[in-house]
């Protein structure tokens, strides 16, 4: 019998170790996205902004961080009202979610998706938007924005995990988050000088370096398969799910992927190649709420969808003035939305299409409406404020000299010699 | 009783954990090595078709992905009549493999080896092919010709893996596979032009960004870790076996890359450095059929004379006037075949030099030959096809002016200002 | 009771299979860290060197991993008279470890140390060493040089870890002992032609490509997730301490970063974006010894002050006219000095700040400058040998043309058409 006691201590501590190795791994598979999302901006944006685009992203990484650590994940993760809380952080003992990793494991995974969420920001202000203001919107972000909304989400506690919303891996809470914040950011900053003729016309401005930012995504690929899979916290008792979960989001990529090269070619004559690479990103964030309850079939036709409506959407907001030089907005914020509505239409388990019922859909519609509003309204505001105040916008002179040149004083490139 | 009971149950549920955590990460692995692949071909090759080429690699990806999901699976690990299955894919109940891991995982592992053999096909086409010939070609290959040979080799059914025929982790499935389809592929193209004089010279084209091309061959590298380990499709049992699979691949690497660089100092008095990443990668291709069953020794001189055939191999092809603009044939087709064969000489317990015994060696020889036969001479008749009917190769113009402008009116690089 | 037996058995053998699906995957993130060295390297030096450092970077992996096999590892891992040992390699039976994994996996691992160790000389030598020159240092530097340290510090019978010293994953054994090699190395080199002007003027000489030295940072970074916390060797028995190892080396880093960022714009006014980068690793660096023994607030204050650390070493020894490329010697050789040193402060148990005992402080100064002194006067002793026999600094002409043309005869980037 104490041999038994003794079996069962060891097997628990098994549990936690296998447990442990999964999550450490994804989370660090999810850190590495931050050099996909800084190359695959880069890329997109012209030379003279480079290192300007990668130091944002540093700074989501470094200031957005230390802030997730000092004061978000205690709001994120402390016990909840159902709408905030007054953790202390990677300190407190039990957060009640029945974890088998350590909370500072839990945190450090948790910490990837507070990053890609301002990093979805960091996109749409390119080329024009100062390093300073940025940075004071970076810490307000990553210490209480996305926080209250992962409390929201993921928090047993959270008024909209209590009413059942699924957002397995963030389509709601870190990609709409971040691409609702990064539609403010756009707006308040207003268009790149000479991107919109005052005759309506508009100017293509070509990323510099696309073979970068191609690499840069298929960075974010990889990393998508510790995002989704790893967002299941555990692999014991979870075998089953995490097969179900790497597919799908491959799937649903694919298809992204698929769905624009063709739509591109049909609708332009000439695919685009650019926004083939962004219909892989928008597959990938669709299937990012739902890829623990669809199926494969279903992954496939959501992001179908993802890649035709990340084509249109570039194309709405580029006729509606608003300059999102690397699509962010059209890639995280609308297909987020979508991704976080599909749930309601192709969950095995309650999607209208399955069961012929609304309920799911119904939440599903709630909460990322709501998200997407507070993102919105809080994003516009505390920016506005930062614009009345310190400015947001570098000059016109900096504009065209490059903000690597003013703000940094060095070139991306010198010459090749 | 009861708690002997529970201990099974849960230690069974762990064994499909860990399995599953190992599986799953390398599988990651493995998908990341597309990007490797991309930016390796598109560094070796003129600027003027970058974005081209990765487009072939996002399309080995995305429509070679959905063919393997939609028909290639069912037909590799289906109920075998020895060449051949009629399996419904990943919904199949038990493959007869023995798997702790679902059946979506394994899906998704696998999904990796098919696209690396089409990939390797990706590079030889280079510069020259119509993307939409490229594309049946792509979904033809994935969805038949490589499960097919997967069906050989790896499904428990198969004719090769009846016989005996090892092959670890695809020096023949994979790297033969797909090298000699390269091969047929790019006699059927012809050489870029240019490339040979009528007078018989051969006018080198380098590469026009050496340093993306070296990150491609790194990116590779790591995946090849999850590649050859991850092909133990499980941890549990295979604790030891993993620990040789990856110091085996290592030392075959490092050999392939030594004997390059020695080799081409020797013969050409300047080490060739692109000719060194190829060593690797030939060491790399080498060492993958026989990992498990090799000494660290073997697999060293396994690497050494992987990374003097590559060298021989890319002259002996541009002699015969094949081009391949990123040098795939010589590192995955003839080292796929020297790989295989490798295994018949080196393996500890079936080699001809530790056994005296060629019965390994003939097996070994008859798999990799018709499957390199069987690769050739399909992909030469079935775009031979293609040629005569939809055309093959991009126009003289479109050749001249590039690719990238002409299929998809962009230019990777544009101006650094 | 047969059935208890049973259950003991696949226990076992399941605690070897979580702690090799751990270590196999540690190994990887680390081996693709050298991946990250070369580009990191590449980027911070001029474009007509760049496939020249890629090739010593190859060359550490390559001929260095090969002597570290073939030697080195029975050095460091044999039986231990306190500072060598006569082992015979990755066929010892037991090396005295505890070791859950095979001796070729642990062989695996510790190889990616010493390939950190040695490519960290790649760095400060770029731009005018000798590549066979090079290639000499490297094999003695792997097979020698590396493993006596490394037997010091973590065999179980070496004379540092029998005295408590604490360098969990090598601030002193890889990085003050590759810093200090690269600052010998430094010296004896002297600096590049027309880095320091007779009137004591400094040029700088700017990278040629600094979004490469970027994402080669994002790799090294990525990398340091399995670096610190792969050095628990085990999973089982080790989940807390693997979330505090990685949520430590994140906070260092970070903080570093942040460190750097304010001080250069405080003190130059300008961000200094490149050093930025180098702040983010000098606090991964100075990390690395103390991650499993210090809080998480110790590990801010421990990157903060690295961060700072980096920016001035590096005025420092360009003001000492030490020509280093990339920075190596500031954020290895005085971070991993520093980190060393940490833990002596911070450790919870041992350090001076919160026991008010020296003892620990003691034991890491009398280990880290015994090895930063091993490490410097043997590599200056060596390479002052080989600069007084066959040279070891190319010639003027070749050096004002780029190493890249005269000792490999190629150009990284071709034009750009």
């Amino acid at each position: 019998m104490e041999e038994v006691s003794q079996i069962l201590t060891q097997q628990g501590e098994n549990i936690n170790a296998i447990d442990t190795v999964w999550v450490a791994i994804c989370a660090a598979l999810i850190f590495q996205m931050e050099g996909g999302f800084a190359i695959l901006e880069a890329g997109f944006i012209r030379a003279k902004n480079t290192m300007s685009i990668i130091a944002k992203v540093l700074i989501d990484v470094m200031f957005g961080g230390l802030a997730f650590y000092a004061v978000g994940f205690g709001i994120a993760y402390g016990a909840s009202n159902g709408w905030f809380a007054f953790g202390t952080g990677i300190l407190d003992e039990d957060l009640g979610l029945g974890l088998t990793v350590s909370n500072k494991l839990f945190w450090f995974i948790q910490l990837g998706f507070a990053m890609a969420a301002i990093s979805i920001v960091s996109g749409a202000i390119a080329e024009r938007m100062k390093v300073w203001a940025y940075m004071i919107f970076v810490i307000i972000f990553c210490a209480v924005l996305y926080p209250v909304v992962a409390n929201w989400v993921w928090n047993p506690g959270g008024w909209l995990a209590n009413m059942g919303f699924n957002d397995f891996a963030g389509s709601a809470a870190v990609h709409a988050m971040g691409g609702f914040a990064a539609l403010a950011a756009a707006i308040v900053l207003g268009p790149r000088l000479g991107k919109y003729g005052e005759d309506g016309s508009i100017t293509p401005i070509p990323g510099h370096n696309l073979p970068m930012a191609a690499v840069g995504a298929f960075i974010l690929w990889f990393g998508w398969f510790g995002f989704n899979p790893g967002s299941t916290l555990a692999a014991v008792g979870n075998w089953e799910l995490i097969g179900t979960v790497a597919t799908n989001t491959f799937l649903a990529s694919a298809a992204g992927g698929c769905a624009t090269m063709i739509y591109t070619k049909v609708v332009y004559k000439l695919v685009d190649i650019t926004m083939v690479i962004n219909g892989v990103l928008a597959g990938l964030v669709a299937i990012t709420a739902g890829c623990n309850v669809v199926g494969p079939n279903s992954a496939i036709i959501i992001g179908l969808i993802a890649g035709i409506l990340v084509d249109i959407a570039v194309v709405v907001f580029d006729r509606l003035k608003v300059d999102d030089p690397v699509g962010a907005i059209a890639v995280h914020g609308i297909n987020g939305l979508w991704g976080t509505l599909a749930v309601g239409l192709f969950a095995t388990e309650s999607g209208l299409l399955f069961t012929g019922s609304a309920a799911q859909l119904s939440i599903q519609a709630i909460g990322v409406l709501t998200i997407a509003t507070f993102s919105f309204v809080l994003t516009y505001a505390i920016l506005s404020i930062v614009k009345a105040t310190m400015g947001i916008r570098v000059s016109r002179e900096e504009e065209l000299a490059g903000t690597d040149a003013v703000e940094y004083g060095v070139e991306a490139y010198s010459t090749f010699e």
